[in-house]
């Protein structure tokens, strides 16, 4: 029967609950529910209306050699035969996320037949140009935006039921009878947000690609804070830990939206698993609910979450509402460190999922060493604020052991690099992270990322998200100018190659990286691509 | 400017309207609409769900090669995986018009990404066999069936905008993750018709054959009345005046709706160009309004419906009210003929649409003769049955000197046949048009009918609308035994091929014929199809 390992889990979950400790873990999930229900944050909508027309050209100098060009203004468009429009491209000359409305008006005396129409939506021109039909990628199809509908009556207004992320919508006509004309007579997006605070201008001092930067880099946080903080608005839509951790140190720079940290925070308790963990990523509809995937990483971030958050806010209510989720995520993970001070990353890698980056060839060992000795400081530092220090008082003796034996066994003395696994490999992600947890010395940190440059082989970050972690550690070790390079050059190259929004996905020699064995399906607008925000912000002395 | 053709017929009819004679018609016009909207008629709805589950296989016995085997209760269905379900078949056991519903569930505790669904709706299994993406038909694509829906919470009910006719439908998962699973956990149609009033039984004594040629032709009609007369409720789904005779006909013999054919009646009437020509056909929706396509038989049949529905009903007030359409009908079309007494057919073919089969190679110009001079005499009829002859006094001595020209130019008495046109082509429609004028005699009418069976080249009825004027010719003629024959053979050859409703086009010897060079946009529920309930319940010593 299909159903058999759904209903095992179901009736150990049930046959679980019977002690007094789940009824009390069941009630307290409850009351956190209950409470991020308290804080729905409020979207604000807007009507947006394309602003030009243009056509895609083959451009080998542009993102995926797609590029853009005018063509013709709007009032065109919706005033000419939808027949003889087919095809063209509505430009709304910013990103944005919301609901679509269109209408259709006929032209002439004569509507003798049904209609169908295609809309395509992109949120680069790469996506609007090519076609779907030869979609080979790992995530499921219905991500790509396009939409077909019938029509049967003139004149008609429709609004799409899936809530839409583009820039470009390309509209095409894949029926209509030869005797009948029609045009396509007005078409906007009900955009939204749940980011509304007017944002502090930088100084006027500030250079023009820091500004550019700083500009692409709220519109994709904006553009991802919705009912939670998402992801990616196009996909997969959802609250993530690790892109949360990003977007509320940018958040707290920019539009002060505590109250949806807030609630974020409690929809991610409330939906913790039977044995405390939180789970790394949630659904908000029709009920929140969270997928049973475990991710250490994540697990230990919301700690490092609690404590920024708390820093941010003083809102120590909530925060000491919080703690025994904290307090569950250390000793949850624990037990996966050996004697010697080092995690055992295969014991580690079976119970868990461990992510850091999109990179697949990306040893994680000794960034999970860093990582979890970062989380176990943090989350002592939180304990001690909270004056609950002596619940976790084994945390000192733990995270020093880790860190000698990490400077014992993970350091290449000779090279000057930390490495990683048994293929000792080198890598931005464990200097990174050997550095954030202070295993690594200033010296010895600023020598690391230095010496990178003269090794070959380094494997390099993959994804936008563990560059944010390589620049934080570079400014904690004295490398502002390299962090400012740094930054420029990754951020900047998305911008120089048209990035309205920033990318999940950036591998300047390789326009088309996925993750997903399909560009058309990585999101363009992605949260943790916001992260210039909360550093031009946080060190303008460094990106000005 | 693309406009201007549009803003010239505007300008016309503003500045035509600015007469009094106009004024008049205008108002006349408003209130026929206004009295259409008085017998809007009640659409009664029923929900209905799949009988079955069906696949389709590969069998040259039956109707386009393509019959249908059973393959498991819908219960299996709607309790498993739609991914493994992807491409079965519901077959709802019958043919059904409305809005579909469908719902989705979660299976297991993952949900991570949007789906997309293809539903194809098939009146036949060919329609839910074959490919739509190589379709190149005339008619717009928008017609073919096939709704994709991309969905992004679990669970969720969609109901798909635009009103199906079909019985079967394949469900087919073009998007889901790979971890991630779930079911169509139903599936039914709210199914409209306004036909409701239970039908006479046929006497127990009728051949099998009969009986199922009538429940046929009936579930046809039913599937056809909905907020009008419909040609066919997958397309065009519309009134028109050829299937409304037939339609009124056989309704009258079974399911009585009288109010229907009034409301059909008056919207005609109130949609009739500024000369009174009646349009051939019309849309309801958003507003009544007609296409200006101006086509002469149908025009002309107007008049012999409101004569037939006056003596089924008596309903004198309402046909006292369009009588004056009527005569507009005779005025415009009166002037094609020559003094001769025929048709210039040249001259007539120039200015309107003329129609009576689809059949390419038909030669029309003795059709034309025979239906003016047929519908011109039910006209004299009606007046007289009014008390109005003295506005038409001019019709018995116009519609004698039409016989007399058709008689002496139209039959070759050698042959004992009518032909048309300049190539003499011999037909079954100039022979029945020729007969239910009255120009063909009982016996040269019989004898050109059966002369058809020895000659060669003889052009056949190409639709089931031509049929039914052949029948009714040959009933006319006393040829009974042949038209329970041709009735039997043609009807019942749809049901030996599969039929549940009867087809738009049916030729024996093609399956795949169509007007529209695409037999999956066919109708294959359409209403001039459904005359067989007329004559087997009119001439029930014929059809026994």
């Amino acid at each position: 029967m299909k159903n058999s390992p759904l209903l095992i889990i179901l009736c150990i979950w049930i046959a679980s609950s019977n002690s007094s400790a789940q009824h009390h873990a069941d009630y307290e999930r409850s009351r956190w529910l209950a409470a991020a229900s308290n804080f729905e944050p409020q979207l604000f909508t807007q009507v947006k209306r394309p602003v030009r027309v243009v056509s895609t050209t083959e451009d080998e100098s542009a993102f995926q050699g797609i590029g853009v060009v005018f063509k013709e203004n709007t009032d065109l468009f919706f005033n000419t035969s939808a027949k003889e429009n087919s095809g063209k491209i509505l430009d709304f000359g910013e990103h944005l996320t919301g609901h679509v409305t269109f209408s259709v008006e006929q032209i002439g005396l004569i509507f003798d037949g049904a209609i169908r129409l295609k809309f395509t939506f992109g949120e680069t021109p790469s996506e609007v140009a090519t076609s779907f039909d030869s979609y080979n990628g790992t995530l499921s199809r219905a991500w790509l935006q396009d939409e077909t509908i019938t029509i049967t009556e003139m004149p008609s207004s429709v609004t799409f039921s899936r809530r839409l992320a583009f820039r470009y919508v390309k509209m095409e006509v894949v029926g209509c009878s030869d005797f009948a004309d029609f045009k396509v007579s007005g078409l906007y997006v009900s955009a939204s947000t749940s980011a509304k605070a007017r944002v502090d201008s930088l100084p006027a001092s500030t250079s023009k690609l820091i500004k550019k930067i700083d500009q692409v880099a709220l519109h994709t946080l904006s553009e991802c804070m919705q009912t939670v903080f998402e992801d990616g608005p196009k996909r997969d839509r959802r609250l993530w830990i690790g892109d949360l951790y990003l977007q509320m140190l940018a958040n707290h720079h920019s539009f002060k939206n505590d109250s949806l940290v807030k609630h974020c925070l409690y929809l991610i308790a409330g939906l913790s698993y039977d044995n405390g963990t939180v789970p790394p990523t949630l659904y908000e509809r029709p009920v929140p609910n969270a997928p049973d995937s475990p991710l250490l990483d994540y697990a230990l971030i919301y700690n490092v979450i609690l404590r920024e958050y708390l820093l941010q806010t003083g809102d120590t209510r909530t925060i000491e509402d919080l703690w025994p989720v904290a307090k569950k995520q250390v000793e949850n993970t624990m037990s996966y460190i050996n004697n010697d001070g080092l995690v055992d990353y295969e014991r580690t890698d079976k119970d868990w999922w461990i992510f850091f980056d999109w990179h697949e060839k990306l040893d994680k060992q000794t960034s999970l060493q860093g990582c979890m000795i970062w989380a176990y400081q943090q989350t002592y530092d939180l304990a001690k604020i909270l004056g609950k220090e002596g619940e976790v008082e084994y945390l000192p003796e733990l995270t020093q052991r880790m860190s000698k034996a990490a400077l014992d066994s993970l350091y290449d003395n000779k090279m000057g690099v930390f490495f990683s696994g048994a293929d000792k490999q080198v890598s931005y992600a464990s200097q990174a992270w050997m550095i954030l947890s202070g295993v690594a010395s200033k010296v010895i940190g600023s020598n690391a990322l230095q010496n990178l440059n003269q090794l070959e082989g380094v494997t390099k970050p993959g994804s936008p998200y563990l560059y944010h972690f390589v620049i934080e550690a570079m400014i904690k070790v004295g490398l502002e100018e390299d962090a400012r390079k740094r930054l420029e050059n990754y951020w900047g190259g998305m911008i120089n190659k048209g990035a309205d929004t920033f990318w999940e996905v950036y591998r300047p020699e390789d326009d088309f990286a996925s993750p997903y064995n399909a560009h058309l399906v990585n999101s363009y607008c992605h949260a943790w691509s916001c992260t210039p925000v909360y550093f031009i912000r946080k060190y303008p002395h460094i990106f000005k």
